[in-house]
């Protein structure tokens, strides 16, 4: 299974103005595609700091690293620096990121009416990556996306706006992902059990587990421990759909019937809902 | 400033099931106490991962590292282990746990009209703390937090439930980060511009910010480039909260005044409302 980082670049995320949906994004969208999304890290908008995350990503040999922020035309946009530092390589006007970058620009003075607007140094800056980048068209902003190999891992970079971040994503990444990693298929399904304390699902989750080896169950209180309402989150990835659902499936049965000689209850989980 | 790092502990974070809001809890609370939050990492529920995650922590000097998740009584809560392992000690029943562990069964038992509930060993499992380390009351649920200090380093580590996580942070966290790092105030505002391109604002704010070394001004783009609207975030911490709000100011002035002598408006941002 590919191992997947992804680096969250931006002081809004470490002063908790903004919350970190992307990153939730894209670890979803990942796990779906049947990859390991292994860490997710955040990381302020210093070059130094990005490079730090970057050169421990290369050093744990992931096979992904896909950063988010820091792309655009401000001063404080600096993740393409961190990444060239990272690998040791400048950065420089790259001649298809111009084309896009050019090309957008013609379209916002035709937009406001415009005859040109004259690619400034903010502007030509979404067009300096790091040497031996290539660029990913951003159908929706102006700063186009980045991908550069470095060894086994392969560096993608989106920008920061959450509706670039996601096209990009969609255009660029995920056919070359699916590509890589062959087919896979995650499948999850989540029960509501009531009336077992956590504590005491604990052992049976154990041995439910044991018993099914490729399936994850994790529980997460949603009562109290004195008035349990807990869901039951099983999840498994597989090449086929098919055997992916009956691995969970077998494993939904069986944890069901042991909770119910315990005297509790299970339905299906609503996240909306309170159990009953 | 004290430099504090977030580790959050949940495989449910990173295949996206769940939206990391503690992280952004902390860091708002951090910031606002006036500690600089530089970095936050996701793990899986997995030892090393954890271990190694800390040690990383405790290399880079960091003050502190508040860890969220992994407290809890099912096997794959192994936040506390994955610390142990970093620091290289034992974990083992620490009596003060106990007694907080013991005495909130009792308040179990009661509650559901019990004469007693055994602590079996996935509840004794939240007693089990690293050596040397001190227990945190849980005022909500039944883990109590662990603070354990290393070199520079203090280690708290709280549970991933939020209401937990929040009460172990105000109860026992927020009164401890007063004490060592002394007053300091954060102060942020957000400003609304329109009409004007945030590639031709990013030398506006390169020129502020340098005008105003102390406040840190960051650009989020919230219309599109050729139908600009942006939200303008100042902030700055400060030992005097009058001190911190006059250093914004003084940088909104200067901004607006420039902005407005461009053709561009500026208002204050309000996050529900479309700028004008």
């Amino acid at each position: 299974m590919a191992n997947v980082e992804i680096l969250s670049v931006g002081n809004e995320l470490l002063i908790g103005k903004t919350l970190n949906t992307n990153a939730s994004w894209m670890a979803k969208r990942l796990t779906a595609l049947g990859v390991n999304v292994c860490r997710i890290t955040t990381v302020s908008d210093n070059v130094e700091e990005i490079a730090a995350a970057v050169n421990e990503v290369l050093e744990r040999n992931s096979d992904f690293l896909i950063t988010t922020g820091g792309l655009g035309p401000t001063f404080d946009d600096k993740t393409l620096e961190g990444v060239a530092r990272a690998l040791n390589v400048q950065v420089a006007v790259n001649e298809e990121a111009f084309k896009m970058v050019e090309k957008k620009y013609k379209t916002y003075a035709a937009e406001r009416g415009l005859k040109k607007l004259d690619l400034t140094e903010a502007r030509l800056k979404m067009a300096r990556l790091p040497n031996g980048a290539k660029a990913l068209p951003n159908s929706v902003g102006t700063a186009p996306g980045v991908l550069i190999k470095r060894g086994k891992t392969t560096i993608v970079s989106l920008p920061g706006v959450p509706s670039e971040m996601e096209s990009i994503f969609e255009i660029s990444l995920e056919p070359l992902l699916k590509k890589m990693i062959g087919k896979a298929t995650f499948f999850e399904t989540s029960l509501g059990v009531s009336g077992v304390m956590e504590s005491d699902l604990a052992p049976i989750i154990d041995k439910v587990m044991h018993d099914n080896p490729f399936v994850y169950i994790k529980s997460h209180p949603r009562g109290r421990e004195s008035i349990p309402q807990i869901e039951l989150h099983l999840s498994t990835t597989a090449e086929r759909a098919g055997t992916a659902k009956s691995l969970v499936s077998r494993s939904v049965v069986q944890i069901t019937k042991i909770v119910r000689a315990r005297g509790g209850k299970v339905s299906r989980f609503n996240a909306n809902q309170s159990l009953q």
